[in-house]
């Protein structure tokens, strides 16, 4: 393959990739609105586009193994088609967060609601945040968008517990919530780990950017 | 990079990912011995024992993209480096899990036990037991042996549902428990967490062993 067409290659595999973080944005933000706006059509909505996701991510997959195969990438391009084969990994695994909202939030629907909506949508903003903050930053080549969603991640972790705490005092208080507070908990989970990954693909995007690997970095070190 | 050096490192980085799945496998079964056998001692000691997880993961990452970089590999031997990559990942979250499985049990340990310990002992062996299995697929090149780990997945999701009901009743009989109940629930999340990481690893042998994506297939399909 020669020069061209191999930039070509890449940058169709950008744009793969964007257009996947777009389908798991989407599909986070469907299941969380469809938990707070009792919306069952919508979470429906995101079991059924999973497929898209999942099609997305064996084809990102092919291109990364194909662009490896056919021409000896330099080091900068190997950061970034290494990069995108985990970034695919992990917003993959957004949408399976998503899924596993949609399906909370149907059955969490079939009961009254345990108490007022608080945390939770400030928990899903940022983490909604996080991902589309984590992409930009890819887009944008942008380091310091990517430490940004690094420190929110803390945030992320501190709402979860305040949720956790809240929550396990409805149970404590009332007994006949506890299924119920209990899938709200998991929800917080999900949250939790869509933060994750948006943290996981920030690093990578740094590690993309500055060719410095900062997992596992003290945060006044990254 | 001549032939000949080539296969040795490609065996070089084998055993390295080898070395690296027994501290993982070594860290989640201290963790969850320290919480069934009672020994804060042995919670610490996976605490210390993350960082020689951490560095190992780096020198892996490192390896790969050494080879990757140097010779354009062939086919199969492009499917092993990126497995190993992956992998290298999935043990690492491993890691992570013993981690929060350790701190969870220093937490556990200072109340009174709730219960008898009788699915989570048979959560753990079983979510070890795949996590061994997936790298003695990945040694022996063993696709049966990979399709056996994942079968098993679906029972420790079983045993994750039957361990959550049976909490969440104690709960409701006992408001007391609430909190301690809810750190084996999460205990058990972690356990999941782990048969998923080493369902990965079994799917990234299969694609390794059979050249074929089994991943978003149907059961009855793999």
């Amino acid at each position: 393959m020669e020069r061209r067409h191999f930039e070509l290659e890449l940058e169709e595999l950008k744009q793969r990739l964007l257009w996947m973080a777009g389908l798991a944005e989407k599909a986070v933000h469907e299941a969380v609105q469809a938990l707070f706006e009792k919306k069952e059509d919508l979470a429906r909505k995101v079991l059924e586009e999973e497929t898209a996701i999942n099609d997305m991510q064996l084809e990102i997959d092919d291109r990364v193994l194909r662009l490896l195969a056919l021409q000896q990438p330099m080091a900068v391009d190997l950061r970034f088609i290494l990069s995108a084969s985990r970034i695919n990994n992990d917003l993959e695994r957004i949408g399976d967060q998503a899924v596993n909202i949609a399906q909370a939030a149907l059955r969490i629907l079939r009961h009254p609601q345990v108490k007022p909506y608080v945390d939770l949508p400030r928990m899903s903003a940022l983490a909604e945040g996080m991902v589309r903050d984590s992409l930009n930053a890819l887009v944008q080549r942008d380091a310091e968008l990517a430490r940004s969603v690094l420190v929110r991640d803390d945030e992320v972790d501190r709402l979860r517990d305040q949720i956790f705490r809240e929550l396990l005092t409805y149970m404590m208080e009332n007994s006949a919530v506890i299924f119920s507070a209990f899938e709200l908990i998991l929800v917080a989970k999900n949250l939790e780990r869509i933060g994750d990954h948006a943290t996981n693909i920030a690093e990578d995007v740094i590690y993309m950017v500055a060719g410095r690997d900062i997992r596992h970095l003290a945060p006044d070190r990254r």
